[in-house]
């Protein structure tokens, strides 16, 4: 093996250091426990059990729905029958409906042809008769911008740049394209496009449109915004280099509506020791409206009470108090976790630290902080004790959009780190459904979580 | 924390490598060379159109059916596209038939239910006419002894101990339960059993009976052997737990057939240095007949010629000979590994080391080596270039049913370790097909087998 010398020294001492974990007479009391963690979670866990309540029983949790009432008065009813002290924050959050099925439709020299399309939250919609435009397709704003008004003005742009697949992590490839879906509407719009529409986010080649959030720049006008589907941005594409002026019907009838009353659920366990310094753990408990919100956020929620249950199961009593919560509104506004912190804020409350799982019920690859590398290396003193369950990556990184407003209020902000390989083939689509969720991978994520606050509530930062 | 002080210093020792690892300023050439081919694997990776031929345009491939011999011609065609010199090694073979679809019956009170019934591999039929016979219910062998031919004789025995949830690999649940269907049928005879029925062999609770091979005691009667899905192996068990003398009617009419012909498909790529010395690659060609054998074990065959077919995109020329095999009949017979065996032993031929890929498709955790704690943790010394694609555990552990006949021949035998929670949801069973597997889990796992091969061409052992 021809490698550099600090190298070999490196991966001399990971084998030595793995070696003398392995042959340890007796386990550390805290081995024990996650140990024993992780044997309730996957021989009795109820993680699944809770997913299921919210896929089957309520189903899709858009803000403001009425389905987005029944999971609140689900979390509270829950949060009670497990002991735990419940207060439903209220939290003022934006009402958007979708309206009828929408239709987009390129017209070709043989006629019509629909294209499987999804209106963007928080978009307006077309005029009540939908729009007829002619297309442009662009892949990046520069692009957009050589073109100019002289090629945009009253056209629809096609926002066409793919996820990037040779990037491991695919929460990078969609940070590398998400742009497109949230900014392009406007970006569009301050050329003269009267539409705009994009690829979906996902690395995977099907018919599902997946929807997700826009925002308007208000000194735009506002243009109607959908996705299409991978596989018909591909056929459109295709067109697009064989046919000029290459025509779309679009139409849909969505519209955002004055904001509205709703709530956060926050479940409290008294500290035993530090009653007023809180860890908390949570998800969110809205989702779009073309599923089940399984994995986002459904996996998230039922992950974050759970995580509680198992350690009331094994009979912890917390030093600090714990919170859980189930944050209302993070898909288009994060009102919800805005508002969390501006009460922790008010009320001067003193978080130690927050646990947020949003990346979906896939077996477990770790935790990312959003801390400094110094901190990072220190919390990897952690990881042998979970490397064996999978959680072997505790790196630098987002935590999660409902608990980062926290952030400047002393919080150490941590995401949940399951394996994202899968993740985009089912977020915001009609297939983020329980029966893309497995149970074991999902149970393991709640173990992890609840071995960290246990940590965290142990030995602290 | 509280840790003892080894451990603290494992833990450290841990932290200070990656650290190491990470500030490096220059990768060494090994690590460019992995990073370009899990970069190639991701974006341009051909495992899932071959896994999709494999699936969709042949199909099941039960040894000795017409689509198992569809399936040598396609290996053939494929590794001779590549440029590999190819042999196809005839093997003796099983046939064994399922006949017509199963039908296992409870009489109840009520009238008499249908179960989610197959017959397992290698088992006789019934009578033509079925039989019907009173049910007995045991958990493990110790239970029937005890029971003894008094209580077993004339009956069905119901074999219904469950795999182990709490077990965190699956394949260790798999394995402390499987024998209730490989030989479960010939302890029943030994006490005057007419049939013997088991659990299927998966965590799930659902509808779908798994398949697999059982094998006759041949002191013994051979009585009608099948599996019922997990939940209505529960309804069974319920039903026993109300009523006495619960009565089946049990009907089918699979048989074993003579043995006949069919082959391995063997690809030779020329080493430039070694060329008389061998790296093998491979997973089974053969796979149940109830659905597409996806994971098993297409995903294996596929990322076999995937990883030749990636280091060639490369443009690497090995040192050592490189050939990947496609084994037939692993699923009832492994006669295609023996077959390989025999002849790399009758030609003295030198094997290095060999690496099967037959746990699924699914995302990577790391390797597993038939070798001593002392080559392991040699080896471990590789893991640094592969960690960051998912690749953290080497460890002891058995390589693959095809390659162990290998044993005793000098080869390092290697198993590509995926993440096993999803793998018996699928395994034998009807949903074990194509869409039930994720391109990118399936193209890392082909990527890493590269990367190990590389690695040890590169190095040696």
């Amino acid at each position: 093996m021809k490698a550099p010398g600090i190298f070999l020294l490196a991966a001399t001492l990971l084998a030595l250091s793995t070696f003398s974990c392995e042959t340890r007479e007796a386990k550390n009391d805290d081995q024990v426990f996650i140990d024993s963690l992780f044997q309730v979670a996957l021989s009795e866990g109820q993680s699944y059990t809770y997913l299921t309540y919210l896929c089957k029983n309520i189903g899709p949790r858009l803000t403001a729905s009425p389905n987005a009432y029944k999971a609140i008065f689900y979390g509270d009813s829950l949060f009670k029958s497990l002991g735990l002290d419940v207060n439903l924050q209220p939290v003022m959050v934006p009402h958007w409906v979708r309206g009828d099925k929408e239709v987009l439709q390129v017209m070709t020299d043989s006629g019509a042809i629909d294209l499987a399309v999804t209106a963007l939250g928080s978009s307006v919609g077309t005029p009540t008769g939908g729009i007829m435009a002619p297309v442009i397709e662009v892949h990046d704003f520069e692009e957009l911008n050589a073109l100019g008004r002289k090629n945009i003005e009253g056209k629809i742009v096609f926002y066409n740049r793919r996820m990037r697949a040779s990037l491991l992590q695919t929460f990078r490839a969609y940070g590398g394209a998400v742009n497109q879906r949230s900014q392009g509407a406007s970006q569009a719009a301050s050329y003269g496009a009267v539409g705009s529409i994009v690829r979906s986010m996902t690395l995977k080649k099907d018919q599902y449109p997946h929807t997700g959030n826009m925002r308007y720049d208000t000194t735009q006008p506002f243009i109607p915004n959908a996705a299409i589907s991978t596989l018909d941005a591909d056929r459109l594409q295709n067109l697009l280099a064989k046919q000029k002026d290459v025509q779309l019907f679009f139409r849909q009838n969505c519209e955002q509506r004055p904001d509205t009353l709703a709530w956060n659920v926050v479940g409290e366990w008294k500290g035993s020791e530090n009653p007023d310094s809180y860890l908390i753990v949570g998800g969110h408990l809205d989702s779009w409206d073309l599923a089940e919100g399984a994995h986002d956020d459904g996996a998230g929620v039922a992950q974050a009470i759970e995580a509680i249950r198992l350690l009331k199961a094994m009979g912890y009593q917390p030093k600090n108090s714990i919170r859980v919560v189930w944050f209302m509104n993070e898909e288009n506004g994060v009102m919800g976790g805005k508002a969390y912190a501006d009460s922790a804020r008010a009320k001067k409350e003193k978080h130690l630290a927050a646990i947020e799982s949003d990346r979906g019920g896939f077996t477990p690859r770790g935790f990312t902080f959003e801390t400094t590398p110094e901190q990072i290396a220190h919390f990897r003193v952690y990881s042998p004790l979970l490397a064996s369950y999978g959680f072997s990556e505790w790196q630098e990184g987002g935590s999660g959009s409902d608990i980062e407003p926290l952030k400047g209020q002393g919080a150490l902000l941590i995401g949940y780190f399951p394996d994202s390989q899968r993740y985009f083939d089912y977020h915001h689509a009609a297939t983020d459904v329980l029966e893309n969720v497995n149970e074991r991978e999902l149970e393991l994520g709640a173990a992890g979580i609840a071995a960290l606050l246990y940590l965290i509530d142990q030995h602290g930062l």
